[in-house]
């Protein structure tokens, strides 16, 4: 094995150690969008909207749908002008420099709204940090919002870890307003959550013994 | 401390283990140099040059030359056309294809090729792993040409690497053709591997008392 050619250990051409994928990423950002760009996007629910230069190459290489947009002279790229709705303009701005830099720092909403930018747009490797962000984030408090909103996007990491966070407090579920709205709603999530809890049961041996069972207690 | 929203570790924004930085390397790569591109590059001594297309974005992104020629609305911009001298067409296919994708398998050629590249158009990373492959390459054959090329090229970490090699083998050193030729061409060479290895010697105690000291012997 040669030696390795970023950091002298051993050489498997600078994936070898944490410190030379890092400079590889480094390498590969990039970081001035709005040099020689050739296609604008904009949120197209804004009034005035703001223009986000970018380039046909970069999104065409992150996205096959936009690959597949541009790549067929659709409008946007004969107009060299990509209108998204659905996005507020921060949220636009942070996809976009995601697909630069490979780099996002998201609160829970931010995460929200780029899941749903990510999985229009088939940017897997965002979808993924998404999911993992927000199932990190996942407490009672947020877990019935979370819970309806992944099963919006088929994001089933996100489904499973809020599954097993409100299984854990069965005796609470009815007490949560949010449980009567969806009830009344979508009734199956609220289904999906019983089956759960009783096949977790079912996996648990002496757990279905007692009626007064401990999942019930604080 | 979050947990890692791609690995499932501790959560630093994909920089925190192996295996997210390779995902992030992957998603950041460009695949496609072709697509929309805007820019043609030529190895301009081939009789018959073959376009290798790519984008001023990427190119003024890894390198401050190409970014300083492709701004300044200098002959390359306007006509979106890079002649570049005294390299063959795989150099320079390598070369575009390392400011994508940060690979590249060089042998001892092409990266003395790609070094002398890096400097030109001051890409660093590609300069370190090139220097870094010399270094892990060097042997009692090649020292003295890769000691003279990294002399051209103020490669300092190869000169060093060279230079230790070379005093290791004071004894066989007149014996070499490359000594004469050295002499004769660039005697301030030479002086650099006397000096070094009195200096060596110099920082080793006891080493200088014996005029049959072991240095010399097999």
């Amino acid at each position: 094995m040669k030696r390795c050619m970023s950091c002298e250990g051993r050489y498997d051409c600078g994936n070898c150690c944490k410190q030379c994928l890092k400079a590889k990423v480094a390498f590969l950002t990039m970081s001035q969008p709005a040099f020689f760009s050739d296609v604008i996007l904009f949120a197209s629910d804004d009034e005035n909207p703001i223009p986000i230069p970018a380039h046909k190459a970069v999104l065409a290489n992150r996205s096959p749908v936009f690959r597949a947009m541009l790549e067929n002279e659709m409008e946007e790229s004969l107009s060299g002008t990509i209108k998204i709705g659905d996005v507020s303009y921060d949220a636009l701005r942070a996809f976009v420099n995601y697909l630069y830099t490979a780099e996002v720092c998201p609160d829970q909403q931010l995460a929200c709204d780029l899941l749903v930018m990510a999985e229009k747009y088939q940017v897997q490797h965002l979808k993924d940090l998404c999911e993992k962000f927000l199932v990190a984030n996942l407490n009672w408090d947020n877990a019935f919002m979370i819970y309806t909103f992944a099963h919006q996007h088929d994001a089933k990491q996100i489904i499973d870890a809020a599954l097993a966070l409100i299984t854990n407090k069965m005796d609470k579920l009815s007490a949560r307003k949010e449980y009567e709205e969806l009830k009344e709603r979508n009734p199956r999530l609220i289904f999906e959550i019983y089956e759960a809890y009783f096949s977790k049961q079912a996996n648990t041996p002496n757990k279905l013994i007692s009626p007064s069972c401990s999942d019930f207690e604080e």
